[in-house]
């Protein structure tokens, strides 16, 4: 059988690798990092590795080196401030023609440290090989206190499930670059130079039951959460943060801004769900609300419609 | 400047990433994995990550999935075995073809399952992408105890210099299969199904100063303890251990054993150096000494010549 029949990615995970029983492991795959008991008991470690292929999750046509670099750290270091945690540590793994030039490989990197250095994260170490195409795997390494841990697992049935950020921006910067239009200058950054939202963690994590960052699309990413933590959602479509860039984008290329938000992956924001009386204290907008059941419901509130929303992005 | 004519790997990740100065840090890049503190003064973590694509460090033409999976992560964890340490988890990142069967993958995972199993390791995650040829970065976690660090930048003038079991047998092997040569059963697999010698870490890394693992010959892998201790190495031609079954490969292709010795990469033994009162106590052959100086100088007892050894193998 083939992996594209066998129903993706997540699935052929499941079904190769073991979990682990482990009384060092608080959780293996299947988050955005695997979380390991420290010495300290107030402090776990985390540890999130990411493969990035060009085709696939940058590309050297409109990417230049130095947004790869960029791209890359930024949606690794994501996967640690999912977790409620801070990254430390970093290490590089690159894939590279035999022919590139220096000045090439030097702004990747240059892109791999300026993202690293903003978020006071260390490179620690790394490989270099060759291939016919680029590709890079980075891992990260961070910390969280035990009190911040916030896992895909964790949403409460009457949590209200918020988001940072707008969405839908990297989705339409995507396809605007594809086609080769011109101008739409800020949907395009959105998707060449991506931030992760490190910068909001302190004020979440503390507070927040379950999190994920948006890197499938919100439909995917809040059906993760749904499924681990066995509850479903509603998400309200009126209420979801979408740019005017991306509104004005999607008009130019007749689709609708909807689906750049729900489905489009790669935003980095930080989707959470959190207990009712402590919604009104953490930064982004409230979007919907974990019930009981399962899967990700859409609302229309104008037009008192329900729609049950498949899930994200799969690579196969 | 192409890469390839910059002077290698090794010059152009010291002219590109710039050595870390933390007081968390014991050790960055540089070495077979990075040497971290942690809350217990009496160790250290260490963490190192290795990448390898098809045609370069394996072959998919002679390689079974499940050799190419047992080779990545032998590899990956001899850099752990060189530091002294003992490996605990493993991260896993594999590009595949999109059309590829599950029963490829799933015996690609049990080759990485298999191996870590057998030396007690946990896989904790991983990430699973597309591209047009096979490729994968692990990235393994493990730690030593403070006393047992074996950095390359130990070796004193002195010293004797040992390693375990036989040279050669990788690069040997790998000649033999790409030239479709039939028979060398032994020798092939040396070079598809290689171990790592944790086993012996317990018996050397408290007597040793500087270690290192063999994957890219001796010349070269006892070059960097060299370069890194600013020291020289003297090594006696007749003394390397080489195994009759390379003997006999060399002559049947009409080679040098002794170049699979000293040139051929990926026997992943450990290659340390010890001073002259613990030589005796510590696994494997004597093969030189370390001298004051620098570079790595081959002397054939029998013939009363020198040779100064080139580096090893360069990935560009």
């Amino acid at each position: 059988m083939e992996i594209s029949k066998f129903g993706g990615e997540f699935k052929l995970i499941d079904a190769i690798v073991k979990h682990v029983k482990d009384p060092g492991i608080i959780k293996d795959y299947g988050d955005d990092a695997a979380v390991i008991k420290t010495s300290d008991p107030k402090v776990h470690q985390l540890i999130s590795t990411d493969m990035f292929t060009d085709g696939n999750h940058f590309s050297t046509k409109y990417f230049s080196p130095l947004e790869i670099g960029y791209k890359v750290s930024e949606a690794t270091l994501s996967d640690i401030a999912a977790m409620g945690g801070k990254p430390k540590y970093m290490f590089i793994s690159i894939c590279l023609r035999k022919n590139l030039q220096i000045a090439y490989l030097r702004s990747l990197y240059r892109g791999i440290y300026n993202s690293c250095s903003h978020h006071k994260v260390l490179i620690l170490g790394g490989d270099t090989v060759r291939n016919n195409k680029i590709s890079c795997a980075l891992t990260a390494v961070g910390e969280v206190s035990t009190e911040n841990l916030c896992l895909r697992s964790s949403a409460k049935v009457g949590d209200i499930v918020k988001v940072t950020g707008e969405l839908g921006g990297s989705n339409a910067g995507f396809i605007i670059l594809k086609r080769e239009y011109l101008g739409h200058r800020y949907i395009k950054k959105k998707h060449l130079q991506p931030r992760c939202r490190l910068d909001l963690v302190d004020k979440i994590a503390p507070l927040a039951n379950a999190m994920i960052d948006v890197s499938d699309g919100i439909a995917g990413d809040l059906k993760h959460i749904c499924d681990q933590s066995g509850v479903g959602a509603e998400i309200i479509k009126q209420d979801i943060p979408i740019s005017k860039q991306v509104i004005h984008a999607a008009r130019a290329l007749k689709m609708n801004p909807h689906n750049f938000a729900i489905y489009g992956g790669e935003d980095f924001e930080l989707l959470y769900t959190v207990p009712e009386e402590n919604a009104k204290k953490t930064p982004g907008t409230t979007i919907g609300r974990i019930v009981s059941g399962n899967g990700v419901t859409l609302v229309d509130r104008k037009m008192h419609t329900r729609e049950v929303l498949k899930g994200g992005y799969e690579h196969f």
